[in-house]
């Protein structure tokens, strides 16, 4: 019998969570946005609020910047830095933007007009250089690139595009830094989009270079398509850069993790787990929260995931990789989906409340948050500055 | 063999379509807009628009009006009705809205508070009222209502109120009235959405009373779900309401009709047709268009949407519906499926240059509306007044 | 803090499953079956395997019969009820094929031919005499009639010829019969499926008379469609009569029951406890379990499913649904949701071995069925009689 | 304006289609099969209903071979050189099957089992074997490697396992060979399928040396994911081998080519077409249907393939590449689609007439069929030989 609060203990303490700034400021869906009274606004809010997730969860030392919200150009690198330090917060990912300004109407890396590629890799550059200035290791690489009518794109070139971008754009790394590129099957674009799956996102990592890898946004998939057996593949092919982690039930709907299908979450840290414990060797990954709900408080649902991703990691760490690798040497299928199972079936939360105590948390992050009183001290700062935005349908 | 002409004569005569208001104003997906020149901003600029679709395709006389977005509460009936002459352009169907309101966070008839049910409850009377005044027939109700989380909704309770609802607006219909009731699995509501798909809409509508009917909108599916056979089925009950128009390929991503699959819409159109054949009656069935497509010019991707709706009823009306059932009934499968695929491969488009120039309209719309220079006009007019939208990832 | 063991007892002593008799015979794929030698040939060894299944379950009383592969026409009645005697096992549901025979090749009820239909009813009707005979009181009804070529099918006469057998079915039943009707979206037939989802199911029941309820089998829905949502519909309206159980991924896979989505079975089961906690009665729902798994030892899978079905319903009955009223009241989303958290991350396991031990149940049911030697008994008798039978789901 | 007949001239005569054995034999579901009169048995009976397609429409000259089915060991190469000699008709791609045999329950090339590895590497060894003596260029890999259930399957080792054994396949290949490896997301493997898309094809090319290349078989994909796109990838990348040819609507449904969405096909053509006329080169693309229709009749649903394909291939040919270069280059998105939507609108259906009659073809291959009287003749040669055959798709 594995002596489970070993075992956690090592696991829980290695596991650091991103959170991301947009993850508290108020988000919604194209019919509209729910506004939040508590919601941050600037930079400095969510440095605040990022604080209260690693004060009670103790676990999620960085925020990931998206740089045209938080960092645009003329942000001077000590501003933040000086936040950073008051809120006991690192800047994590850098998270350029090439879709919302208007001349990417028609794409940034991949756009017909050269002007526009030089444009976006512009952008690209500046963020790597916020990178190098926040000391943050991952650049975060999402494109919206793609188009809605059969015939208007050119796939190939398209795809040469990005290519000679992403190339470029690796050569202005520093030594230090990774670049992540992030895979997405439709929407923003509805008939293609230009890295829609993890094959192309793969295919252009190495192509652009030794320090670009495949970031999994576990919304990012076909409807039933394999998750975890994208990440074993990915850990085999030392190409996993790190996970965006929401939840989903049809599309991008960047739910909560977990909240509508915790087995595959699970199942995804079982395969790293299988991993490490066959390597002997801790996988590199960036974890990081991506989410975009719309009616739940935005830092009680931190707190929320981040404890769920806990246990669901937990749940995994406790599984017994020896008498899975024997049943499956000996074809006991039965067996092996039990090791699974029992796993997936064991109640974490009280070997979770004894770590939070030897570590001096809270055993109830999210209790202990809400008795802190923070949101009714925000809301009555924040207070008016929450302002509707264009709703349509 | 059928005479082509005189069936497209008949048919195409019949086949009115409806425009949406909100088809000519700036839409976009959760990842921002891009902006036209030459959107629509107001009321009239909307009439306008549609004015023009209609001189150039012969067949949008009306334009379907979104109460929140045309028609708010102090508009008078006086001024619409004004616009409506003045651009040639009859009020169509009458779309309220229960969810942009920052009280419908949880829901509208579906909502906890019986306060907000009254809200909505008012809203859908106003929207009724509306109708009488401009001499709308149909009320068409697309409700946002639903839940993100399992567990956070009473499913069943929340079903008693929408029911309750649905009686009550029914209850206020004047007897020249329909109330189409849409569906949609997903989005805004990512867990459970309240009328989530034609069954539902059908019980609603069969409790609501004699007045109320199924509004198919051909996005709101599941992948891969038989959407004529939906429309088989309601007509088979005398449920079919109208549709709104539009294609895609992956969620309810509202792209220009038939641009995905066309073979589809020539299906839904075949359905249609054989029920028309078969029971020798005129199906009084709503034609609407309900797009949001981001990229292609508003006023011409309607015109197209036009001429495309127009090409594929043109070929479900060629179908030999004789030959078809004399194939069913011998169980010749290849036969039967011929049929189909016969009127689908025929060139429809020089039978629709002849029936245009038959009634004095362009034998090419799109064409003829850009030799027109309405659109530079506009830009011209319009200038200035595009303005920046919330955009967030 | 509620009694966990004394909601447990209440509810577990409750919870009957039906094991289908072809659920213990070789069953496989298209691409063919892998063959176990312990599979069974004859009604008596599925009786015999099914006491099993009982013997170290406690709550598997039933076996569902299957017409034409159980007890066909010549049957004696007689011959069946010894072997229910000797086992100690009912007869369950009985299940009608209409499907296997080649005069089925364009349907059965739905089949062009009316001699066809005729030969389809006549089976069902001898279904409802078997029924009477073996005091069962399900017929369950599935059809696999649909079409493959768009075109080659009037959906609408289908329907009128299924609603007319269906109503003649009902006229057949004696006073303690139900009618279950089962809906799939595809497979075989793989353009349209004459009862493709729960709204046809639906519709047909309510045409063919009261004492027809709408069966559904957790495996035949749309991707992504939201099962819970429908049992709460079925049971608003009082059509909901029965599941077949199983889990799936992709399409109708057939696997075992929670093995992939364990949490979406919960949903199910916190949706039927609802209804009854709110309504104060306990729901007449005929469990059933449909699977067709390929590689698993027949009887083992089938005990598995059924310790994993009564996790998961013991998980839904924990849970506190005076809570989840309260928090969905007072729009506490995040509550209302860790209420369903709660209970499903609670370790029911050992309150299971609590409750087994108490009526004399095996701890383990899978481990004891294991030292049982049963296995390694049948392997001897039944070698060398494995041969190719005809497989269903 | 482009001369049509003179484009469509040399696209046809390039546009060779090859024929699969086992689409003349009895085929089904998992729920049995509906057997044909004139469904062909025999090899020699393949080759004669092969020969048939080819006469009647003049591009399918060569025959798929299936290797346990077709050619197991112990047939005599000069056997099958005979056949093709007398019916006209050469061997086509060869077709190993690693899965029929019992042996194959868990796994070929990844099966734990060294021994089991061994013996399927020795029947790939084999297939190229015959390949060699029956001057065919092409082995098509199709796995059905997977597992079923969660933790049962150590997904990065089955990973390495078929890699080698496909690096040792490809030692073995003549020069003159190529490896297609197929993917195929599930089925008969319902949780993971060892190679279950484009990009673990791709990789395992990549590893298996320079004459491996991709299959894409059109049904093997996730519902609505872009199979265009992953053609013009495979291209850009040189890396697209072949097609399996058919259509679906749900899973892998293997119905008749361009039977649910010509429009697709269409596009996939028309992928192809602009990289040749970009490149000015012929694509070295393996052209192959693999359907498993079950209620048309074999031979007709071929010629109906044949035509259906030749058809959307002659659209896709009158693609007016240098207009969707400009308007691509312009960003006029509608204009670029029209170019698009207008190849297809053509009716190509009088050019193919002209086009087979100057060849010598009958101007409708399948009225020419009909009226041959090869059905009635095959119907009394194979009476009473139906007898239920291993299907596969």
């Amino acid at each position: 019998m594995i002596q489970h609060s070993d075992v956690l203990e090592r696991s829980l303490n290695d596991f650091a969570i991103e959170v991301p700034s947009w993850g508290f400021a108020n988000t919604g869906t194209r019919f509209g946005k729910y506004l939040q009274a508590t919601a941050a606004s600037t930079l400095e809010e969510k440095f605040a609020d990022a604080s209260q997730v690693h004060i009670f969860t103790g676990k999620c030392p960085t925020l990931a910047l998206h740089v045209e919200w938080d960092v645009p150009k003329g942000t001077t690198i000590s501003s933040v830095l000086e936040l950073s330090a008051r809120y006991g917060i690192r800047p994590g990912s850098i998270n350029p933007n090439t879709f919302q300004d208007q001349s990417y109407k028609h794409g940034s890396l991949c756009n017909e007009e050269a002007e526009i590629r030089a444009q976006a890799l512009d952008h690209i550059f500046y963020s790597i250089e916020l990178a190098a200035g926040l000391s943050s290791r991952d650049i975060s690489l999402w494109f919206a690139d793609g188009s809605n009518y059969p015939g208007m794109a050119n796939i190939r070139k398209r795809k040469e595009w990005m290519e000679e971008g992403l190339r470029q754009a690796h050569d202005h790394l520093g030594p230090q830094h990774r670049m992540l590129i992030e895979y997405k099957p439709f929407e923003p674009a509805f008939y293609h989009t230009d890295i829609a799956d993890w094959g192309m996102s793969f295919l252009h990592a190495r192509h652009a270079g030794p320090q670009a890898r495949v970031l999994v946004d576990t919304g990012h998939h076909y409807i039933s398509q394999n998750i975890e057996q994208i990440v074993a593949w990915l850990l085999s092919e030392d190409m996993l850069g790190g996970f965006h982690f929401n939840d989903r039930r049809y599309a991008d709907d960047d739910l909560t993790l977990g909240s509508i299908d915790p087995y595959q979450i699970f199942r995804i840290f079982a395969e790293i787990g299988h991993y490490e414990w066959e390597t002997n060797t801790k996988a590199d990954i960036a974890y990081m929260i991506d989410q975009s709900h719309n009616v739940k408080n935005k830092i009680e649902a931190m707190i929320q995931t981040v404890t769920t991703a806990q246990e669901l990691y937990a749940k995994a760490a406790l599984l017994d990789h020896e008498a899975l690798e024997f049943h499956r040497a000996h074809q006991e299928i039965i067996d092996a989906e039990n090791v699974y199972k029992d796993a997936f079936a064991t109640d974490v939360r009280p070997l979770l409340q004894d770590w939070r105590r030897a570590h001096g948390l809270p055993e109830d992050p999210l209790k202990a948050f809400r008795a802190s009183g923070y949101l009714k001290e925000v809301a009555r700062q924040r207070q008016g500055r929450q302002k509707e935005s264009a709703a349509y349908a």
